[in-house]
């Protein structure tokens, strides 16, 4: 991976130079450990836990992909507001396991509520309370097919409890973004915070890849915390509308996991006052920050996409509607073809046509211009005869393309993000058998 | 391209090895020639023309890409029934290239009007006919929003129509198809003929490939040929069933081209009586010879798909609906990671899960099996125990793959062939500069 985030991240993500993660600040109400329970057989990092000892407002979005993880399905039952805990493994999808693999988180979450009960009981706040299993989440990123290791997962447990420590510097904060990935090549994590009335906010996350990558099929997860005191159905609202621009806006290889999973979780420590609704002042500060967060670790996952040299932005303008205008730029950012000839250096437009017109919406296409960054290459329906080619060609050697298509036909706009279509996507993803 | 024939084509296609083409036998009333108008600068063949001395009765089935070539608008626009000709070109798709595009057709529309009226008017027969544009239907494949060659074309018309000959011999066949190829590896062709009252039906047909190719977008076309003399309503019907599991029923990369045309003549011949349908012994015969031909021609398309090296089908029984076995079919078989897998040679059954799923189509996943070839590697939502895996591994290294999904949830099939996705295949579509 060579491409630069300088190119295409903004000012606001903080990222000063490639490789540097922000500086993320400890979250009060948070705790958190990783360790290895030896699932790659080569001493990484596999569990991370994080545990919010007073509890904490919860809201997830998960994959769409009819076949799910038996841990969403675990999750799912108790459709959960309040959580104590959430646990995640990597190396195994718990992804058709069947019963073995229900049954395997079962084990693992009476192991877990029975382990942090029993730390509560030790602890010097004299406070005492009974961890049921109903107040944990669980999820798992990793192979499918293959049976959970609930055993080798609750051998660990009694030591990443112990391990659980509240002053999570950057370093800290590294180590756990690392323990969920599974092919990812660097760990991802965001942060954010503002001032209201005179008490700093914070919006602390991580996350993992999306590509569907060899030999893992790996997932696109995120977890997000912040101190703020939000009720789980607000953060749920504010959860959707910014995944839509950000996770709901990259697309890898447009494979989609059966394991995907975003989630906030807010500790409650910084108390905002009841009753705010999404037109709030407050409210509002923190969706744009939750936006900024979200934007930037998904564009790390599509950085970070399977032998991806370069970050492609689709962006389609003047759409009649945002469905129509997702449809289209989905349609072009899938493309295999557009994805190649991006890889080639190639402002190949006539890909672009081929892409608009493939998702069937309803253009006209002698309105239809198109762009490559600042250049037209085609307008009213027939090729630009002003496009200036030779700087067209050195643009498309940047680290970072943009694909505007300006349909003239309303004032709808939808962005996403996508990586180029490699040789290396194909050595990671067709050599399974020789590197296990 | 190194797929053995021999291994996915049925006995009926008449291909005995690799490379042998079948013997196509010439058409009562259709005359064909082809020439260079030197559009690729290189001499080779780039305009075919089929001609059809007393008319042919006509139907058709176009893209469903939301942008079309001016051609298939100029063809939509007469809605015709009868044809006289159908002229091909390569090289430009007449596409995204507006009024130029639109003239260019109609200008070559006159010239052949007007030549192939001469013709008539000096031939043996006497009757001396006029022929009109609207009796002329046109199909274009190659690169979209070039300007449309339409002078250069006018010029070797004269030639063209000159060379016209009513005894098409193998090799005059081979050259016809040849003719209308743009990036593919060797032409395709296909011929079936049964017996009906004595009389010898007949059905010839050529096509070129689907992948969406570089350095040309490259369309998907077929032009099927008979002397039945069956109406052109009737023949509409048995195309659309025939293409619904063979052209209909391939994918190379899940792009589709904004050209993509498959059309049926017949030139009446050869006569069956009138007011056959679809149940009758004769039409159900044609029928049955109609979907080989279109099959052995899918396959054929596939096979050539740019950078394959295995021909992959994807079969999905005992569906709850036609419908949910597309899907799932296509979903599976359009998963750039199933198609990465397969080149790898890696049996990633993990990978077909995640393909069922993104269809999103209400499934059983514990009652779902799938098979590579005769290896059953899942079953009732758990990998499967008694699966030879070293057998497995060795079936992966076979030419032509087949993943059977079982859903055990109603009657309905549905197959769908496609191809794996190799380094060639990025080669060949990143490489666009420096190949032109």
């Amino acid at each position: 991976m060579t491409i630069n985030l300088k190119n295409f991240l903004s000012d606001k993500s903080k990222l000063s130079k490639m490789g540097e993660f922000q500086d993320l600040k400890p979250l009060d109400g948070l705790e958190v450990s990783s360790i290895s329970a030896d699932l790659y057989k080569n001493g990484r990092d596999d569990l991370a836990l994080f545990y919010f000892k007073e509890g904490a407002n919860y809201a997830t979005l998960t994959t769409t992909n009819s076949i799910v993880s038996e841990t969403i399905s675990w999750n799912d039952k108790t459709n959960k507001k309040v959580v104590k805990a959430l646990l995640v493994n990597t190396k195994n999808a718990n992804t058709f396991t069947g019963k073995q693999g229900y049954d395997g988180i079962e084990s693992v979450a009476k192991h877990l509520a029975k382990t942090l009960t029993l730390r509560e009981s030790k602890s010097e706040s004299g406070i005492s309370e009974t961890i049921r299993t109903k107040d944990l989440i669980f999820a798992s990123t990793g192979v499918i097919g293959e049976s959970f290791p609930a055993e080798k997962i609750n051998l660990r447990l009694d030591e990443l409890v112990e391990k659980l420590r509240d002053d999570q510097n950057k370093l800290i904060w590294i180590k756990v973004a690392s323990a969920i990935m599974t092919t990812d090549t660097k760990p991802k994590l965001a942060y954010e915070e503002f001032t209201f009335n005179n008490k700093i906010i914070r919006i602390a996350a991580v996350a993992k890849g999306s590509g569907m990558i060899a030999p893992n099929l790996a997932t696109m997860l995120s977890f997000i915390f912040t101190d703020a005191d939000i009720p789980s159905n607000l953060l749920k609202i504010l959860l959707k509308k910014a995944v839509a621009n950000s996770f709901n806006a990259i697309t890898v290889d447009s494979d989609q996991s059966t394991n995907d999973m975003v989630s906030i979780f807010s500790t409650r420590k910084i108390k905002i006052g009841h009753n705010r609704g999404v037109t709030d002042p407050v409210i509002q500060k923190f969706e744009t920050s939750l936006k900024n967060v979200c934007l930037n670790l998904a564009k790390q996952i599509v950085v970070d996409g399977e032998g991806a040299k370069k970050f492609l932005t689709v962006r389609v303008v003047n759409a009649k509607s945002l469905t129509c205008a997702k449809r289209i730029a989905f349609s072009v950012a899938n493309s295999p073809l557009v994805k190649t000839a991006v890889a080639g250096e190639d402002p190949n437009w006539g890909r672009v046509v081929m892409g608009i017109g493939k998702s069937t919406e309803k253009i006209d296409k002698d309105k239809i211009s198109i762009k490559f960054g600042d250049f037209t290459v085609a307008e009213n329906g027939s090729e630009s005869p002003d496009c200036d080619k030779e700087k067209l060609l050195e643009y498309m050697k940047w680290d970072s393309i943009l694909i505007e298509i300006n349909l003239n036909q309303g004032s709808d706009i939808f962005e996403c993000y996508t990586c180029d279509f490699t040789h290396d996507y194909i050595d990671i993803n067709a050599d399974y058998n020789n590197s296990t």
